[in-house]
């Protein structure tokens, strides 16, 4: 199954700009090696389920090396036999809308 | 205050292909006017309060015409004194980690 | 139809402990007269749409009175024809596993 | 670190009725000796990560086995030096509300 899921992880103990702890799980995430996409409210990952979730755990040990409470949010979707939907859903959503959207 | 809201929305009841779905809501975004970025899991939308959810209720009303049931999952992001959050959330990411990332 | 939503909201600019404001909406929650249901990461909400999210949005402008960010997750789950769904779908789950469940 | 998580898993490909799919998870997670409280949308668990995520595992390797597109939402929130949460965060908001809430 291709597992594909978005995250957002955030510590609700630094104030309101949390854009330096973004950053740091977004550096993880690109090493990761794992095909992602960055947006505005989250970041998407694909890969088999152990994979994704073994980042998204890296995420957290190094939030709380620094931060006492910690929120994330999760969505998954998880589909046999595809792959290369980061890419593969946006492009089914403007075939079927018949113009190009904003992505 | 800006309103940044993720949202996606899917029929449980209309087997697992559920991109013209996806596709009717995302032509209803699209000529809501406001600003909105389609992502693989779901779509960033800004505006007021009222705004966003007028825009999310009318892809609901029209999701209910023909779907038995219904799920959806809203993110809120608010936050005084800023806009233009869809592009620049991305870009603080981008500066703070100091290289291109895919987005 | 019956919507049934469950939302938790927080100020990310008041410490880690946001306990007070939790409690305000609360407060809004328990006087709006429909059925709820408080649980330890959100509350869940049942009517009509508008009058769902007329109470998440009186939550919102409380909390925007002396909050600079302010994040909330809504989860929706619509379905034609039922009502009363705070309570039968925890009869129902307990039911179908044939034991009392930690509810 | 205490970590709360709520969750949801449906599968999208089985048609408008799921609770048979949620009562084989609630199996699972009342078999997994950690505590969890179940709720009318999701399911709490509290434990270190590494225990509820493996939870979380393990229901959808169950559902895996006969659904062909599964859809899960995980809430997270994690908290240095408290347990005992699931019960603790309720009284924390009815003792602030100064009245009995339903939950």
């Amino acid at each position: 199954m291709s597992v594909l899921i978005e995250f957002s992880m955030s510590p609700l103990d630094q104030g309101e700009s949390v854009g330096d702890y973004v950053a740091r799980s977004l550096a993880i995430i690109d090493e990761s090696g794992l095909p992602y996409r960055l947006g505005p409210m989250g970041t998407c990952l694909e890969g088999e389920w152990d994979e994704v979730f073994a980042v998204v755990r890296r995420c957290y040990e190094r939030m709380r090396e620094d931060c006492r409470r910690i929120t994330a949010v999760i969505k998954v979707d998880a589909r046999e036999g595809r792959s290369g939907r980061i890419e593969s859903k946006l492009e089914r959503v403007e075939r079927s809308v018949g113009r190009k959207l904003r992505t």
